[in-house]
This record gives structure tokens, C-alpha cells and sequence, in this order.
């Protein structure tokens, strides 16, 4: 909420406004046509536990407004349908996400580095990648750089280290973001997985291994939230665009 | 490191210094240096845990170095003891917090939100506040806000909507974050607490409500841990710092 | 159990009636005829685990008095069978709910409100609606008025506050009861749903936020138990309707 | 916020009021004035955590409205010193509860249950009944019911069966809501408290016995709440009240 | 080892004994044919996790002896492959029992009474009853006598109090057992089930009430260990029968 | 209730006796005297939680009967205070049992066996014992006879073997009832104790182990409750004694 | 790294071998064909999560080297795509492991001892013993030794004695390890299984008897991770090797 | 029990000997004289939860056999008074242990390697060392080598390559074991601490953590159980040193 924030708007017109946001009761769902403007991008659909057809209806309200449309855990038969209307939707398979891209958005500066413990956690890290992506972010992938073989990691330590924000996608013991928190000076996002057995209690090892990470700079989202971490990852650098656009207008007057 | 990012220092260079960084051996600790280049900020005592006469020694090292010292989770005692050698030692009492300040660094342009839900969250906040203070942000303090009386939240929509990053800090059913990240566009770090009782289980209770959140843009650190929520937002707000001050720099060539 | 209640029956005959409370042995149940007397409202088929000729024929005993049958979490089959005997017994498929209503009792004067904070929470929500409903209570509903879009629930606060029960039905962070309670003067019961994934648990973190609410005013029911919800909600309402009448007759007189 | 539900307040007019809703700050905290007259009582002082000079001093800004003031889990030196200031407030020792009853408000007509199953469940149960008390309710207790020695309960059926609301409240298994929601017909408020040792996890084996209760008409606060239980059952028959009062105004024309 | 007890055999005899006990290697099995000396009953098949063919093999070699054969949780499939080879077989659909009448013991004196709280709750009273049944006693069953209803339990009070023990199968809040512990002066064995939903935790919940009962005189099994609570209570007669005997060939003489 | 069991009663007057059973109104807790009659044994008095006061006067109440008198989990300060005013009360400082033994009941014939794992476990299987003993029952010990030294036990096996019921109390990974399952033909009661440290979470890793005992005819009481296990022994071999006395007089008729 | 430990490769070298270390970047994951110098034994392929092409893939490329490959958790489909390519590679069906055996290592002297409580351990059993095996080490198994007959492990107590590391495998309670560790003086290496039902939980219950064990000398691996003690009993094994090879060299000059 | 090994005892014996183990009743511990000759080491004693009298008494039961004693767990206060007895017996503050050296056993070739994360984990890496050492071992200590500066542990790679077992010590979030396991050929022995807070739930984080392990070649011990650890080490080394000794025998012959 640019506008507010550089004073154009007064408080008491953003809390009236607050009152009348616009949304559109679909009777199951009110879509809420208001959020790119509050939280800087459209609403995104959470495919698991909605009818293919409920996706297809919100997928269509959403993508009526011209922005670019993301949905995540979307079956593949919902995905199927949805593409029988929008020829161009795009299905992710490995990480069952569906992405309507309707205008390219100019690419951020920096980029965000998504890493994976392991080859099981790619459909997360994947999750992440696509999500920091439509939402305009340039990002690279360093996939299977798990501690057991601390020297795959320690060869990208530089690249990690040029990243403006680094997702770190692990399951299992999920100790890969302590590390990685203890090389960069950037913002480390944790996204434990649910990849393991015995123990890992579905994720739950993870993550407890990362909210304790004795590697300061590193925060966490929901086991197997890589739409989340690729969410956030997104935001910081957003914040980082808009200063740096004010920045340079102030430049040029 | 950003000398690496820059490209100033080639990939081989940094792999052999990473070899060759520089620690102290106390014999029960091992100060590291070389934090502040590689990480941003110089090592923070962790005071919990370690003697007041420990806590003496590592501070003095720290001190050495000229930098700003933070010790997190300091008994009144153990503060006693340090500031009979620092006299210009600040003990905040709320917050278990000893600071040394040596230098006074430039503080950025924008600011960091602390939102608190409750009365009894203030220890935490204040460690937060006072971690992204030190590291050179400038704050804001939104406490009592709590959901339970939402209108006290909205009232602050605004001077919150225009900070950086929002550090929310909340204990009980730990539902603040939630209802933050849905009128803010900047990145929320939650930080549950262990305020409560019955059901709250030392604050997981908390934990697991930001964990779920269904806002996009929140992220977790651990129960109680305002530190790393202080430190993760001044990490933010550095990335932004950094990049504008090179883009100014591209501008004034 | 109103005749004790005003005094038309000594406490002796209470308890010698509770030794010879009718129930009719099935072999694999009791049916509890006595139950609408003593608790308001006919003993409920609870479908979970029973074949469908179980539920068939418990139904048929019910049907048998003359009341309203309700019979939760039925399957599609199950539900076939007994349509098959009960023509007019309407299955909620949505809700897993079979309602087989005989008698239209009088609507009460105020009405439950019944809110959902997402689609995936329906099934629930629509099971405390139908149950509310059986029980002769008027219903409206909130659904998808999650707390971060929080206008979304702000816009509906007028008509919340005109009901004499809130029924929140709530997965993942399980924060709106306390948003709601926050915002009314009526009884609010919270319903946690096992809608979510990773550190939802199943329905345990909304547990668990709900628990710790720092609303006064706010009790909860187990997970998805949207039955349990309406019948209180039809409870506290039947109290209200009771004392009125009453109050009614006083005048009369 | 009867206003509202009578319609003499258009619903534009609720929302602009919200916006601007009184609250007090004191620096460590928000004190809610107008709570009284959206959510029917008065904000309640949670002790826990709080200073005992913090106390005193938002009982003091409470106490300046007039309105009876109840703050809970009151340790005797903060009731001691708070009682030097306001020398006709009681400190209830069993509950850690005190009180300062500045108007008597009318008693209601029914009165509200109070059951505990043990001896030491009495504190829990005792701040249940005083919370209920100063809003306004006759209460009437039924101590050391528990279900071992179920003659004990049944003696009291007949009396229970009278109340409007009951409030249980056990430890150990918890199993009294059961058999006690079993026998009447007006909703049951259960209370789990953290009498027990070993498996009884400090009070999480009752809660989840009170969640899991098969008997209908059962919702449950959180561990050792009374406040909660008590606050909720004068909810519930204060809607009772005031629709009573309605109808009798209508009588009255 | 009755023997034993009586002093026919010395102790070193015994431990001699122990060291040679026999058992038959079947490869994927050691067959424990001592057992029925050693603990008054011949080994049972877990039929859960073993293929038919190992099911059958094993249920083999036991009747060989000429005992009586019990195998617990058998599929169907594997039911039938028995049923070929041993005709007089009988599978018990409900509880998933495989049972072998050889020969008939004495029916003891007394008899077990099984309690069961609800309809879902018989596939784990029925192996407890058939279990107990297999090892020779006489048994009697009550079901669907939960504690929401009260009056069907107290109208069995004068059976269950003639039983020498109680087995009480419950799931849910499992608060069967305290109530019947208070009835009684037998022992009580106590069977969680995992029926249920949401916060039962998979008979987690049920388990624990039984754990916490402030009934003295209950002892608690597993979750659905039907066979475990038929067993004891068998073991428990078997004391009795003993004695019993003893005592009336002292007669005798 | 041995005259109902032998049919001197009928099932009409049994029903009503339970409505009129006698109980003893102190304000804060409902002495059950009728107990005795109905469970065999008078209540026993639970400290914990329980001021010295309360306890010397419920103990009281239960000594003017003239029955043996136990109260478990008194502090040192509470007995001193109860043997202030009855003399020959005896209190057992490492069970913090205390004990008034008024009539001398006759042994049993058989014997029970108390065995604990280690020294630590001592409190626990001392409670137990002293239980069993005022109850009427003759007891050995088997103390430190955990399974890491086997033959420690196994030197015990035919003592072991000679009991009627076998108490096993085992902390840390309270493996021992597995072990004496399989070695005797006697119900096996096991008492999991908090003895341990790391996982052993307070004594849930031995109950679990307990409860997942492969050993038939093992139960489980709570952690530490000694007492439970103790009074349930009793109560089996009660069961036999009765049972045995009835033999005898048939003889002697 | 057997030369550094011989000081034939100096530290520097030692480091700058570790950035460079080889591994093949296959996209999804990256071969680490170092580590067979690193840790003394190829990469093993977790088979769970991986398609079997990717697992055909993998393995190989683990072939090229001429090493034997082991695969665990590998599905009998993708087991077939594999042998289709590599003939002589052997598919244990029991275990789900996949074997290629390219050289035969020279048995080690001693033998690694590998006992399962019961028949339904046999897979997890498999794996470990499986895993040790293609590691070079001699096996023997002891499997159905179960603590409920104590006589079935005493029987074998000398051939255990024998070996040189233990593997001990048992679900359920998991008491097993604990009365192995105090027979034996070699190390124990515990595996709880997933078997059971009820209060196992998934092997939570085995793993924390284990644990606690009381016996030291024990330590644990994850819950089913045969693999992972079969490595660890081979790594033991050839620090033995190792030493005396050296120590054989030694005796040779 | 070498003598069994090497076949100079037929099984019986040994079966026999098992039987007639000696120890020493002494009333509240049986004292196992025998364990040094069966387990290699002599019972340790674990202080916690003995009386400074039974800690005197037990240790110098031990100290009688001329052996060398350790303690663990042992207060300050039972630690005077067993040294005004023994003045050699040396108290270790920092880890609570107490030693008794009466024999210097030679010292084996290699070294086991306690690599520790931070200076809070010391008390228990002290105590796994000084276990190791009492029992023969040669030790090196690597201490504050956590993976949040991962160039501290690589200063040391080198060292800890050359051990023959690495102990490894953590809290928090318990990573040091994957990466030390990843870095060596051999065995690692991990001991998660209960340092932490918030979400570390007194060290279970950890404890999950090292179960759940990439790297293989992870065995895990109790929460803070330095002890065990350091045993377990030993004795891995002692199977080495017999074998060794027993190799250069075989070369001497």
C-alpha cells in the first residue's frame, strides 16, 4: 500500500477503505479482488481440498483481471480441465503448481537462491522457485547440496553468498539451513519437508531442528510450504525494489 | 560478504579464506571473528547457560574488536559483573538485554515495526527491538494490539503498513500474525511466546498457530526468541541498505 | 427434563425414573427413547464405523416416534439405503448429514450464526448448520471470512452481532473465534477442522489456538465436530426459548 | 452491543464507531474502556505476569468507571497492595481471584451450575463461580462429585437438572462432563484442570477426554480456565436475560 | 507352574529346566511349546504383519499339540487358507479372530463380565470375550452402555457386581472405566479403543482417561488389545480356580 | 458387594440402596463411607494437593470408623501433624505413605510380589506394598532386579513363580514387566515410574514400553501410582479369598 | 581417509581436497563418487521418493566405478527396471534392497550378530543384515528371540557373546536391546521397528525404550533403519580391520 | 566374556555360570560384582536420585574389588562425603562425576574424538570423556565447533579423521553429527543435549535431529547421556584392542 505510505492517503481514508475492500462472494469463496493492492499480489488458490470445478471457477475470476495466476497442490486432473479454458495455464508437475502468466513483470536485480537437501525435496523446492518467480523474482536452484557431502555445498558457497535471499528446503534431519544461515549475511527462509521416515514424524524433525537453528538470520515456514518461503522470499526483495525505484526517483528530480 | 558479491574477490580466494578464518580459542569457547565480514553482525553472547564470569570474558573479546556487543539472556548478576568493566554498558532489565555501544552507525531509512499482542509478550519484543536497534534500524513499537480487541490493531494499520519488515510478537493462541500479514505487504517474522498456560504448552500452541498461518508473508523463529526476529529484520532492511547504497553509487558516476 | 425442573415432580420420582428409563436393545445397541425427555433432542446416529445396515435400521427405530432423525458422517451408500426405506429423508451430501424431518417445530426467534473461515471448511460448518437447523433453530451463514482478509469479516460484523450464538467453524491457524469474539457479546463456540497440512496436525494446532484464546466467551468442541457445535448452540437457544415461554405464561396469568 | 441487534444504529455508524473505539494507553498496556459495551462485561485483569504495581495500576483505571472489577490469578502480595487502595475489594485466597463490587447488578432468574469432581479441583472451580457471580448470576456448587462414587452425583441430579448453564470441572480423567452432559438438558461449559501426576500431562489426559466427550451438548475451555467457564455461562444467560427483558417490554406495551 | 509352587520341583531343577525349554525353529519363527506350562497357555498367533501362508504354517504346528488354538487379527484371506486345512475352525468376522476348539476345559465358576461403551467398540470386546472364552471361562457381555447414558449402565449394575472381573472397552473420552470402578469391588481391566475422531489421537485420548481413572482397581492394556484384556482376565481366574481346588482337596482329605 | 452377588438382595432394593448411599458432607470434600461396602475397601485418602488440615480431618472421619486408615503422598509436615492427634499412626517416609492400622485382618493364604528394576524405584514399589499389606495381604520384595543383569532376576524366577500376582515397577526403559511376563502364569500388574532423565518424558517411556508389553497377561496402572497397583492386587486376590471362603462353607455344609 | 591418519598427506592438502571434491551433477542429484574415500563405502541409494528411473539412473552411475551398490527401500517395479540393465544384481524381496556385487571383499575375522525380537522385524532385520553384509563383514542372525521367552535368548546367549558387534531389532515395547546390552560386552546397536499397534505410535514407543535403556553400551538408530546399523556395524568392524592390518604390517617388518 | 570366545568354556558352563552370577543384596541394590568379567567394565554408579549415604556405601562396595570406580550424576554434597572416605577420588565439577583411579590400565593406540557445539553442551561432553577415559581410552577433545561456523569444525577435520570414534555432542538444533558424519570413516556416536529453550522441549529437537540423520554411520544416545556415550566407545575400542592383542599373540606364537 504504496499510496499510504508516502503520505498521499490519510489514515482515516485507508480505514474507511478498509471497510469497503472489494470481494466477490462465489457463495463457496469470497475472492478477494483487493489483496494485490493490500499484500502487493493477487490472491493465489490452494488447490488441495477444492473440486476441480471450484478451481476452475476461482482460476477464471482471478485471471479476469489480467494479472498473472498461480494455484498450488492442483491435481492433475484439475489442472487438465483449467487448461481446457486457459490454453496457456502452464502445469508444473513435479510440483503439482498451475501458473497463468498474462504479463511479464520486469525482473528483480538481485535473485533468490532456492537450495535442496535432496533429490526427494525437489517438488517443495520447486514449489518455492515457481512461486518467488511469477511473482517477478529472478532465482537460482542448488539442488542436493545436503550436509552428509558438506563439500557440494561449500562449492556454491559463493553463488549463495551473491543471493539476495536464500530458501533452504530440507527434510529428513533438516539441518542444511544452520549451515547455510552460518556462510551468507542474507536472510536464510527455512522450509522443512516431510521427506524421511521413523522418526521425522512427518516433518515434524525438521521442523524442530530449524526452529532451533543456532544460526541466527534464519526464520521458518509450514512443512512443505514452499509456496510460502518463494512468497516471503518475494515480499523482502519487493520492499527492496520499491525503495530502491523511490531511490532513484529522488535521483532524478 | 559483500566484497564476493561484487566480484572484487574470486570464488578460489574465498573458499581458502573460509579455510584460514580467524577464531579465538578460549578453551570453552571459540570467539569467531570473522562473523561480522561473513554474516553482518559480530558474534551475540548467548547468555543463558554460561557463568557471569564467562559472559565477562567473552564480552571484554567482543569489546576488543570496537564493535557494538550484544548479550542476549543476561542475569541481572552477570550484568553487575560486566558493567563494573564497561561502565558504558546499558542493562535493559525488561528484556535481559546488555548492550555496549561503540560505534554509532548510520540508521537506514526505514523502519521496523514491533507489534506485541499482550502485556506479557513485552520481554520478548523489547529483545527484538533493541537487537534491530543495535544493528543499526531504526524501530517502532505497536504493544497491546492483540486480536481480541481488533479495533486497537486497525487503529495502527496504518504506521504499520508503512515499515519494512513487522516483527510480530504474541503468545497464547499466538493469532496476531495471521491478521498482520493480511493488511500488510512486507515481510511478517512472528515470534511466539511461552506466555500462557494449560493448553499453551510452553508456547507451542503459539508456534503451531503461526506455522498455519493462512497469511502468505509470515514467517517463524523459535518460542521466545526475539533475537533472532530482530536480527533476521535488520538482515532485511540490510540487503535493502546495501543495494540502494550501490545504486546510489551507480547514480553518482 | 422441565417437569423436575418446576417442581411437578419430586426428586424421589426423578430418581426412580432414571432406573427405568426406557431403551430398546438392538443387540448391537441400546437406542436411548428416553433421551429427547431428558436431554432435548432424540438420541443422533453417529455413522462412523457402522455398516449401513446398522444405520438403516437404528434410523428406522427413531423414525418410529414420530421425531426428526439426524444421522452424521454417512456415507453415500449408507445414505442410499435408508432414502430407499425413508423417502423422505434428505442427504446433505456435502456434510455426510441424513435428516429425516417429521415434524416442523416452531423457529425460535433469534438465529445462530454459523462462520467458516475457508471453503475447505464447509463440510463442517454445514454439519453444525444442518444439526442447528433440526433442532428448530433459524441459521445464517459466514462462510470464508478468514482472518487475513479481515474486511471480509469486518463487513459482516453488524449481522454477527444481532445473533444469539456464533457457531466458527476454523482449520489451519484456527485464529477467527477469537477475531469473533472479540467483536460480540453472545456465546461463541469454536469448531477446529483438520483442514491444513505439515504442523496442523490434524486439526490439533486450531485445537490449540482455539484453547488459548484470549476472547473470554469462547468454548470449543473437538475436531470437525460441527454436530457438537449446533446441538450447544440449539441447547443455549432451547434455555432461552424455555425461560420466555414461561415468562409468557407468567404474563398470561 | 444491543443497540445494534435493536437497530437503532445503522450498520455504517457500528463500523465508524469501531474505528474509533476508546482505549486507554498506559505505555505497557491498552486498557479497552469500551469493551464493556461490545462484549457485555468490563476487559478482566489476567494476573499472571503481570507486576503487582502494573496491577494496581489498571485495576484503578477499571475501577474509575463505576464497574464491578474482577482480576484473576492475583497473587496475595498484589492483592494486598491493591486492597490499600481499594479497601472494599475482597481477595478470594482458594482462587487467587479478587473482586471490588461497586454496583449490584440484578441477579438473573435461573442460576448457573457449579460441579467439581475432586477437592482439588476447587480453585479452578471456585474462580468459575466468582467470575460467573460478579457478572450478575445466582450460582449454586455441587463440590467432589467426581464419578468413582456416582451416588454422590446422582443425589444431586435432580438440582442440576434446574440450572440454566453447568459448569464442570474435573481433573484427573475427566470424565464428570460426560456423565453430567448425559443427564441434562442445558449446555455443559467442562473445565480440564491439572490436578493429576504422570500421564495426566498436567491436565492434557482431561482435556482431551472433555473433547473426545461422546456425550452431545459439551464444548470445553482451556486447562485450570474458570474465568473462562464462568464468563461464558454468564454470556449465554445474559442473552437469556435480555431477550426475557425484551419480551417483557413487548407485554408491557 | 503350578509344580513349582508346590514345591515338587527344586529351584535348581527349575533354572535347569529354563535353559532347555523347548521351542521349534521354523526359520522365520522359534514355535514356544513351553509356553503352556510356563504361563498357563499356549502360545497365540498375532495374525497382523504375517503373511496367510505363515499364519497357517504356524496355526499348524500349535494344534499339532492338541490345544486349543487362538490366532488374533486375521484377514479374511488368510481365514480361509486355515479353514481348508482345518475345517472345524471357526472365524470370527467381527473381531477378526481364528479360533480351534480341541478340547473342552471346565468352565470355571465365576464368570467375565465384558463391558462395551458403544456399537464400534465390539470388534475389540468381542476378542476379549473370545479370548477369555478359548482359555476357559464363562463370559457375559454389556454393551453399549456409555456414560452419556447412565441409566443403561446402572440398570446392569447388580450383573456387573456378580462378575469376578470386569473387562470395560471404550473409546472416545473412555470414561467407561472409572464409572463401573466405583460400581464394583472386582477387578477392572481397562481397553482403550482407537474409536473416534479428531482429538482421540487414535485411542491416545481414551488411553490416557483410563491411565488417570481416580477409580482405584483399574488397570489399563493397549489401545484395542482386546486379547491382552481377555487374557488377564483369564490368568486372573485361573489364580482363583487353582486355589480353589487346592483348597478343596485339603477338604478332601 | 458379596449379598447382591449371592442374590440375599434384590436387584430393586440394590437400586435403590445406590441412590441413598451414605456420604459424609465436609464442605470441601464428600467422604464416601459407604465405599467400603460397595468397593471393599474404605476411601484412602490422597495427599497431594491437600492442606495438613484437610488431611488430619478427613483421616479422622475415616479412623472414627474403626477401619485400617491410608493416606498416600503425605509430606512429612502433614503426618507429623495426623500423629499429634492418633498416636499409633505409622508413616512411611521413603513412600510418603501413612499408615493406621486398627484391626488386624487375617492374611491370605497366597502371597503378592512386588518387584521394582532399580533402587530409584524404591517410593514407588514401597506405596504398592504397603497398599497390598493394609489391605490384608501378604507381600515379598524383589528389589533391584532390572533387566540390564538378568541373572539377578532369573535367581528369583521361582519365587517369583510362586506368587498370585505379580506387581512389577520399572522407570527409564521399564522393560522388566516384559521380561517376568513371560517367566510366570500370574496376572502381572506393571507401574511405569518418572525414574530417568532425557526421553524418558517424566515416565511416559515406560508406560509406553508397558503398554506395547509382547508379554500377555501384563496391565498397566499410571505412572508412579504405586497405590493403584497395590489396591488392585488386592483386590484379585480378595476375589479369591471370597471365593474360597464360599468353597469352605459348602464343604462345611 | 586412511592416509591423512598416517600422516602421509599433510592438513593443507587435506583441506584444498575437500573443496575439490568430486561429484557428478546429474540435475536431480548429485552423484558423490567421493565418498568411498571419504567414509569407506560408496553412496547408497535411498530408493523411497525416487522414481525408478531415477533410481535406475543413479545406481548406474554407482556401478560405472566397479564398486558393489546397494539400494534400499527400492520397489519391486523399479527393482525389475533395474535388473533389465544390471542381470547379476540380486533383489531381496523381504527387505526391498537391490544389490550389485562387482568384487568380493575379503571377510573381515570377526562377525556381526544381528537378533529381531520377532517375525515381523524380519524385513528391517534383513536390511541391516543386508547392508553388512555387501560392506564386507560375516553375519549370523538370531531372529524370534523375544524377551516374553527369556529361554530362546539364553539359548543363544554364548553365540552372541561371540560377535563382535550386535544389531539388535525389535518393534512393539523394544525391550529386547536392554537385556542383550547386559549379556554382551561388545557394542550394541538398537533398531526400533514400526511394528505394533495402538500405543506404539509408529515405533515412537521402541525407540524410546531404547533409548532409556538401562543397559549402557547401547545406542540407537532410527526407527526402521536397518541400513543405518548395518553400516554403523560394518564401519566398527573396519576400524578393527583397519588396525589390525596395520598392526599385522607392523609384526610383517 | 573372552574366556566364552575363545571357546575355553563349553555353552553350559556358561549357561550355569549365568545362574550363580554373584552380587551383593544390600537391601536397596544388589551390588553386580560380576559385570566386569561379563560386560567389561565394572557397574558404574548413577547419582541421581541416591542419598549421599547410599552413593558412600554403593562406591566403596566397588571400590573394594581394587578396581576403578566411576560415578556420574553426583552432587556436590555426596561427593565430600565419599572423598572424606576415599581422599584419592577425584570430583569433576563441571560434569559431576566422580573417579576413583586404583589401576592404570594401559592406555589403547588410537583416541576417541568428543567434538562438542557449544560451551553449554561441556557438562555432558565432559562427562562422555571422562567415561571413555576411566575405561582405558585415550581422548581428544574438540569443543565449540558448532555448524553456524562451520570453519571452526573443517580447522579440525584433520584431527577428528584420525580418531578411531568420534563422540559428538549437541543442543539446540543437534546438526553437528550429520556433518561430522559426512567428513569421517568412522563410527559417530551423537548425544543430544537439553540445551536450548523455547522449541528445543528440553533437548527432544536434538534428539530427533540425530535419529533422523543423512549421514550414516549416526548412532544416537539419551538426552545428555555423555556417559553412555563414552562407553559405548570403549567398548567399540576394547573389541579392537582384544582383537589386536589376540592378533599379535597368534603372531607371537
Amino acid at each position: 500500500m504504496g499510496q499510504v505510505a508516502t503520505g498521499e492517503l490519510s489514515a482515516d481514508e485507508a480505514a474507511t477503505r478498509l471497510r469497503h475492500l472489494p470481494f466477490e462472494d462465489m457463495g463457496f469463496a469470497r475472492v478477494d479482488h483487493h489483496r494485490a493492492l493490500r499484500c502487493g499480489f493477487p490472491e493465489v488458490i490452494f488447490g488441495l481440498g477444492k473440486t476441480p470445478e471450484q478451481i476452475v471457477e476461482i482460476f477464471a475470476r482471478l485471471a479476469d483481471s489480467g494479472a498473472n495466476v498461480l494455484a498450488t497442490r492442483v491435481s492433475r486432473d484439475a489442472a487438465e480441465k483449467t487448461r481446457q479454458r486457459f490454453l496457456q495455464a502452464e502445469y508444473h508437475e513435479l510440483s503439482s503448481c498451475l501458473t497463468l502468466r498474462q504479463k511479464d513483470e520486469p525482473k528483480s536485480g538481485g535473485f533468490v537462491a532456492v537450495a535442496a537437501a535432496g533429490t526427494s525435496d525437489l517438488p517443495v523446492a520447486e514449489e518455492a522457485r515457481i512461486t518467488a518467480d511469477i511473482m517477478g523474482q529472478r532465482t537460482k536452484t542448488f539442488y542436493d547440496v545436503g550436509v552428509a557431502g558438506i563439500h557440494r555445498l561449500l562449492a556454491e558457497s559463493h553463488a549463495l553468498q551473491s543471493a539476495r535471499v536464500v530458501i533452504v528446503v530440507a527434510g529428513m534431519e533438516g539441518a542444511l539451513p544452520s549451515v547455510v544461515g552460518g556462510l551468507v549475511d542474507t536472510p536464510v527462509i527455512a522450509v522443512p519437508t516431510s521427506v524421511g521416515y521413523g522418526a521425522s514424524f512427518g516433518g515434524l524433525s525438521a521442523l524442530l531442528t530449524m526452529m532451533n537453528s543456532c544460526a541466527a538470520g534464519v526464520s521458518v515456514v509450514n512443512i512443505d510450504n514452499g509456496f510460502g518461503a518463494g512468497y516471503q522470499a518475494a515480499l523482502i526483495n519487493r520492499v527492496l525494489e520499491r525503495a530502491q525505484s523511490r531511490s532513484n526517483e529522488d535521483h532524478a528530480v
